[in-house]
């Protein structure tokens, strides 16, 4: 197998950049979404520790209450519906949405993330880091930013777009308030017929936008998820790409298969 | 970066194989981590439909209440200790193991593994697949399933030990029987300072075995994560990878950064 | 308030009969309700013992993961629909049934029960205890067992049925096959409009009867919840009160005030 | 039982004050204790409803995340520690302090209260409602308020005290500023033997007091529970009988029975 021996290679020489926001209480939540977050170490390594009968060893573990849109994420198609049809026109019945969660287009049917990746990032174009609180990535703006990165766009790619709002991770207000793409821009970005979008924000969309055609708010999700096939990571770090000026690596992202889940928090690596 | 395209094109046009177990109320659980897992969805979309008002969008989520040792994960070095000591010797006290989880050795310090892996196939060797219940594979099958497969284990690789057992993982009692690595298993595993291990059941050692020397149960843990510094991932799937007589591979495995949490749940990927 | 010191002083002679189970994991789980329950401690004392920053004091806590139809519990009217539609008529719209619960008859709107109590010991009737699994209590049963008693079921009372089976409260299996009153039995409690009903079993109901009018399961949930609207507490202890041939007493029970939920665990007492 | 019919007679015809406040996300939760609480349906009416196949009836029910001292809630004995030694100077161990809770003062091991109680009216001696913020209440507020109510603190008796802050119970900012029992009213209570005590307020003690002997914040929790036996009861609901002027009463509080916990939510009830 010579080509995995390159791609061993090639890859572990890479320069791995870790795309993944740390998750603990306090970390920001979107509304929907709370309590969000909450991780309770429950067993000791003193609860296990009886060395005259079991030796050594002992044990620590704990457990997690979470809202599967919470930290860095990504959203399954059946997250978003579309005067309640998923994607590819699927009727949202109690059929399909059980208490079991989905029976179509739960996370666990999204293959592992791997593509080639591409960052297109605003903040160079507009001069501003993190950008203008609110403000809404245009076309022009996602065009500008692909001439400056000297990338184009195409089929298949992992598009990731970068406000700068990453480094407020810890002041979940401001972050709330971040910039987010517009309607203009998510047509843009599903016409390119990308394999996947993410951003670092909290919902890829600029909240406060609606569109004016159908009235939508969160149109990103609407187009992008309900109508495009195209799921949405939020939450990245996007800032380490940024510094090193990378713009175009191996992206890989593997939801977990939590089987019927509308999403799930992942860690996705960029290697260049 | 012509490197980085290179890399990009052998990935992409590389086969994927996904190593996570499905997740679902009812998968096998070890008896320290139970309950285990459950999902709930509890945001339905017809709960936000309302057309006039929002548009056509509407939007279904859920929460996951879970053990991060559950489905497929990797053990964080500070899941085990020996003698109340972690790895490296750092001492469990109050202000290592706290209400929040480890402020040592937790999860979110542990890098994303992009490493050669390999796969010691000991079902080949034993001409038994799955291997029989509780089977203790030795220092010896590993080393013919590594000359079976014609490859060296070699420091800094992911070492994948398959027992056959992940096609029972809709059967708990028989998986919680299943095969394991042996005392000398591991210490032949640690010797080769790889970067992580894994297998295809609940817990890398056969359970009921214990360390002659320390009376310790689960010696791989002890051995491999306290003393060594090597991670361990469980509930694998490997019967792709042994399928498609797949050895050798890129092996790609984000563990989650739950702050201070003793694990992960992850979907490892191999790329061959 | 010469009404208040009699009742106090009365109440504080009478001898409290504690009808709750107690609640861990593995108590049984109603099979629609799993995984049902747990507790974990996750703030242990000397997480916060600094005595000489904070003084001598330290606290511990927990955190409970439960279904509310677990353990000794009572059921909400909201918990039960005929034909798509509560107590009174009320359809189950989406502004009825609402993403944090139900609008109309969650737990919080009923009133602390404190009423007159009558036992109807069953075991005693047909001279067998445990009654033998599955048996359905019949109409002519509870009669038998009010004249055994001496006691006349009359309108505002919580009428408590006794099948024996609360001392197998460890005995998961057995448990779930308990004895249960049938649609007769149901049928006759109902029309004493008395203020809820209790049983020592999972559901109340014999769980493989069915109403042979309607074809419903669990008749009595939806001949009581549904169309009297009276309540129904399950898995009560009622060995004390048998044991000493209590057959008539002050019977309080106090469900938590969980807004929108269909459901409370509740410690239920008798005092007489 | 001519005293059981007294009892039921006299009970029944009484008045019954709910002093629990209801329970939703949002609820103010002492900051040791978030998230704190959570409420989620999880199956719907319609989820089940299949009426060719069941009938007419259907069920929906749903799951609770929760710390146990949230709400109107009991702290079990083990809540507390002084110098590591819980009441009765029974020493954390890791046998009494252990991964599934606690062996010794468990919340289960607390009988159903059935006492005396007395409400001593703190805002009508200070002529404030409520009480100004973080206002410490003295022994000598306590002594004028049972005076003023003619009535005196027994052993035995459920002592509540009333700050006037239940009706604050939707704004989180102010709830948590509220007034509290100082160090000397602490000493005061459990010098009167009481068999609980209660007030309307987050923690009893007021927080920012500490203790000028031994230097302990939350005096009142360590003094109360660790060295005195007397549970606590927090978050009650107090303006129902401070509107109607009831000062002694029936006084019933029934913890569940959560083998191992801390606490328990409650919905004390007093009868007049």
């Amino acid at each position: 197998m010579p080509g995995t021996s390159d791609l061993i290679r090639t890859a572990v020489a890479g320069r791995v950049y870790d795309l993944e926001q740390p998750r603990m209480a306090g970390m920001p939540i979107h509304p929907a979404h709370r309590p969000g977050y909450t991780y309770h170490l429950h067993r000791r390594h003193r609860d296990g520790y009886l060395p005259e009968k079991f030796g050594p060893r002992s044990g620590a573990s704990g457990l997690l209450f979470m809202m599967e849109h919470t930290g860095t994420h990504i959203d399954a198609l059946s997250h978003q519906a579309s005067d309640l049809r998923l994607y590819g026109g699927v009727e949202v019945t109690p059929q399909v949405e059980t208490v079991k969660g989905f029976t179509v287009h739960g996370i666990e049917t999204m293959s592992p993330i791997v593509a080639r990746g591409v960052l297109l990032d605003i903040c160079g174009v507009r001069k501003q880091d993190p950008l203008p609180e609110r403000y809404r990535i245009t076309a022009a703006d996602l065009e500008a930013a692909a001439r400056l990165a000297e990338v184009t766009v195409e089929p298949g790619d992992a598009l990731l777009v970068r406000t700068g709002y990453a480094k407020l991770w810890n002041d979940e207000d401001r972050y709330l308030r971040a910039a987010g793409v517009s309607v203009e821009g998510s047509k843009w970005a599903a016409s390119r017929r990308v394999r996947c979008v993410g951003c670092d924000n909290m919902t890829w969309d600029e909240t406060e936008e609606r569109d004016p055609e159908s009235g939508a708010t969160l149109f990103g999700h609407l187009h992008l998820l309900a109508r495009s096939g195209i799921p949405i990571i939020e939450n990245l770090d996007l800032e380490g790409l940024s510094r090193d000026r990378v713009r175009e690596f191996l992206f890989i992202c593997t939801p977990l298969k939590f089987v019927g889940a509308t999403g799930s928090p992942v860690r996705p690596i960029a290697v260049a």
